[in-house]
C-alpha cells in the first residue's frame, strides 16, 4: 500500500498566548514540526506537545525559524553565517533536550516561515542550515520546499530530505507555489483540498491554477492547524487518503 | 597527589557586548560553566566559546538561569515548577547542541545568578532543576554551593554533585558565604585569595570573617573572569596551587 | 445622576498572537488598561487599540508591568528601585508617543500582574512606581487595588488615585480580595456578578464570601475581556449599570 | 563665526553589559543619539545617560533601530509599514518619557544600524519612519546621511532634516561613503580624521579615496564613541575644529 506522511505546525503557543489546537492534529498528523523558542514556543508548552507527540506515535521535527517573536519568524533577517549556524544548531539541540525529557527524540528538521522561504532559493542561507543540521547529527532529516533547489542541494551535503507539498496552496504550472500576494493562492474548502491531495497521491500532479496538471515530488504534505476550519480541513485531507487506499505514517518510519 | 577543579563563568558575551576574556580564562580554569542563552550568551559567541574549550580540554557545563537578559539572571523570579523545568531542560539541550558541534560534551550544569542563590535553600526550586536535569541526562553532575541544602538534596535525588567554594569571598564560621551586602564580602588581594585557596587544600578550613577557621567541602573552586584583575586573579589561584603540589584538573576528569 | 467608570485590560495581544476582543471591549468600557510591551502588546497592535479607544471616546491608561514576555508579567520580580523607576518611566513614555499618534492621551497608570500584587502591599516597589509617574507626569492617576495600602501611600506622594473594585472576583470580610487559590474566588455567573455591582453602586457594599457585606471605596470597576464569555458579562454589567440609573463613564472625566 | 554639531551614538550599554564611555562622550559632543531600547539600551542606563546630558547641555536623538537585541540592529529586517511605523512611534515615546524624567526632551530622530542604512536609499521604509516621526511631533528633526535620497524626501514631508557626515570614513568621489567591505573605508589615524573636518568646514569638501576632493552637504559631524581609541579620536577632532575657529555646538540651537 502507498503511504505518505502528514506533517503540521505544532507547539506555537508562546506564554499566555495560544495559537491552534496541538492535541488535535496530533490525532491527525504522523509529523510535527515542533516550534523552538525563537520565533514562537516556550519550553513548558513546547514540552507538553512533545509529550503528547510520544503518546500518539508522532514523528518530531525541529521547526527552526529566525529569533524573531515580535514577527513570528515571518520577517526576512540578514544573518551572518555565523550567526544562522549557531542560531539553528541552539534551537535543534533545545528541542533534542525537550525531546529526550519527553521520551521522543527529533527526527527531522523542518526551517520556518521567512527562513524557510529564504533557503528554498538562497544557497548561501541553505548552506548554513545544512551545515548546522550537520553539526548536530547528519542522520536528521530536512523537510523542504518541494520544487526548490534546496532539495538537491542538501541531498548533494548528504542529508535525507523530505520534500512537502501544501495541501491547501495553488501551484503554478511549473510546479511552484503561486505567491500568497496572487488571488486563488489559498485554497479554503476542505473537500476540494483533500481531493487534490487524492489525486496527487494517483497520478503525482497537482491541478495549476490556469487548469494544467504539474508534477510534484513530495514525501509529505503539509496541513495547517492554527484555526478550527484549518483543524477540520487537515481532518479531511486524512480521512480521504484513508479511504482512497492510502496509508498515513511518518516519512521517517519508512526506513 | 590531590587535585582540585578550578570552574569559571564563560561564553556570557551577547551580540555586539562582551564580557569577559575566555580565551585567556579557558587557559586557566578546568570546567567552563557556559552560558545557555537565558540571562547571557547568543549561539555564535557559545559555540566559539566551547570550540575553544575542547582545544584547551576544558570540561564544559550547561549555567543555566532565569530568562532575564536585562536582569543577567541575577533577579529573583517566581517560575512555577513547570515553567522551571522546562526552562533548565531547553538550555541544558541547546548547550548540548552547540557542544556536539564544536566536538565536546556538557558534563555537568551549574545555576546561575539568582537560581543558583535560591536553588541553594529553596527545595521546591531545587527540586525542579534537579528533575529537568535527570529528565535530560541523569549523568549529568550538578554544580552547587558548598554547604548548602541543595547538596544533600541533590545527592539524595541521586545526582552527581560537585560542591563548590569561592576563591574571592569570605566565610562565616559556619562556612557560609558572608552576604555581599556586608562589608568584606569581596576579597580582592589575588596573594591573599591565592594562600586562603592553598591553605584549604591543605587542611579544609578557609578562614573566616571573624578569624576562626571553617570547614568547607568542596571538589571544585570558582574564580571570576569578567574584568582583567579577575583574569590576574585566576591565574594566581593556579599558579600557587599548582606551586603547592596540587594538581588542577577537572572534578569529572577523576573518575 | 451618580456614575462608575468600567475598565478592562487591553492591547495584550503580540504579533502573531491574539488575547482578547478589544474592539468589542471598547464598546463597553469607558477606561482601557493599554498594555505597553513589557508584558504583552506590539507597537503596531497597542496603535489600533489606542485609535478604537479614540473613536469611542475610551479613557487610556498604561498598564505598565515586568518586562516578562514568557510569563506575561505573572511572575514576581524583585527589580532594583533604579531598574523599576526605568522601566516604568520607559513603558508610560512609549504609550504615550502612541497615543499622540492616535490622537487621543495618557491619563492614568495601572500596573499589570505580579506588579500590580506586588506594590498594592510593598511600599518600595510603590514608591518607585509613584516616583516614575511623577517624574513623566504628576497629573497622571494610578489606579490601584481598592482598599490597599498603595491608596494612601500615592494620595499622600500627590498623585490621584482610582481605586477599583473587581466585578467577577469574591471578597473577605475585611474588604480585600479572596486568593485565586481558594475556592470560589472567582465568580462565573454574569447575573450574580451584575446585580452584585449594582448592590455596590446602591449601598457602597459587596456580598462577602462568609456572607456579611464589606464596605469598598472605589472609583473604577475592573472587568475582564480576554475570553467570549468575559465579554458577555461585561456587557451585562454596564447594561445593569445603566438600568439601575447610574451613568457609566471614564473616573478621569469627573473632572 | 562658523558653528558645527558633533553628534555620537550613546546609551547603547544593557543591563550587565557596556559599551562605550558616554559620560566621557558627553564632554565632546553637542548631540547624543541615545539608543531607544530595540537595538541596545535598557531604562535604567539610557536615564541616566540623559540626566548626563542634560547636566552637559548636550541635545538628544532618539537612536531608532530594528527590534534586534541579538544583532544589535545591525540586521536588515523587511518590516511592514505597520510594523514599522509602530515600532519608531514606541521607541520616540518611551526615549520622551525618559528625557522628561531627566528634566531634557528629545530634539532630533536619528534611525541606527540597518534601518540607517536602509532608509537612506529604501523610499518606503524611509517613508514610514518620517510619517512615524510626523506622527509623535512633527517639530522632531530628522538626522540622515548626507547625499542620500532621504534628505531630500524627508525635507519634502515637511521634516527639518540635520544631514551629517563621518569623521572616520572615507568618501567616493560623487560623496558617498565607501563601503565598509572596501580596504581603506575607515580611517584610524586621529590627526587625519581631524584635519579633514578642518579642510571640509573651510572648503565644503572632502579628499575622496581617489584624491579628488567630493562636496559634502552637512550640518552634523558623527564621531564614534565605542573604543577609548574612538574617544581620543572625538577628542582631538573638537579639539581642532575649535583651534581652527569654529564654533562647535548642536545643530538645533542655530535656531
Amino acid at each position: 500500500m502507498q503511504a505518505i506522511d502528514l506533517n503540521s505546525d505544532l507547539g506555537e503557543s508562546f506564554g499566555a498566548w495560544t495559537i491552534g489546537d496541538d492535541a488535535a492534529m496530533l490525532d491527525i498528523v504522523t509529523s510535527a514540526n515542533v516550534a523552538c523558542g525563537f520565533h514562537a514556543g516556550d519550553p513548558a508548552g513546547i514540552l507538553e506537545t512533545l509529550r503528547t507527540a510520544k503518546t500518539r506515535g508522532v514523528a518530531v521535527g525541529a521547526h527552526v525559524g529566525y529569533r524573531d517573536l515580535a514577527g513570528f519568524g515571518r520577517r526576512n533577517m540578514d544573518l551572518s553565517s555565523q550567526e544562522l549556524v549557531g542560531d539553528v544548531i541552539y534551537q535543534i539541540g533545545a528541542l533534542q533536550g525537550l525531546a529526550t525529557a519527553a521520551g521522543t527524540r527529533v527526527t527531522y528538521v523542518k526551517p520556518h516561515g521567512a527562513l524557510y522561504n529564504t533557503i528554498a532559493t538562497d544557497p548561501r542561507q541553505a548552506g548554513d542550515v545544512i551545515a548546522a543540521i550537520r553539526a548536530v547529527d547528519p542522520a536528521l532529516a530536512l523537510m523542504a520546499l518541494a520544487g526548490s533547489p534546496l532539495v538537491a542541494q542538501a541531498r548533494a551535503a548528504g542529508l535525507a530530505v523530505a520534500a512537502e507539498a501544501f495541501a491547501d496552496r495553488a501551484y503554478t504550472s511549473d510546479g511552484h507555489l503561486v505567491s500568497r500576494r496572487q488571488a486563488g493562492a489559498v485554497l479554503h474548502d476542505p473537500d476540494l483540498v483533500a481531493e487534490r491531495m487524492v489525486r496527487w497521491m494517483r497520478d503525482g500532479t497537482i491541478e495549476t491554477i490556469d487548469g494544467t496538471p504539474a508534477r510534484v515530488e513530495a514525501q509529505s504534505i503539509c496541513v495547517h492547524g492554527d484555526t478550527p476550519g484549518a483543524v477540520s480541513m487537515a481532518r479531511r485531507v486524512r480521512a480521504r487518503l484513508e479511504e482512497s487506499g492510502f496509508a498515513v505514517r511518518s516519512f521517517s518510519s519508512e526506513a
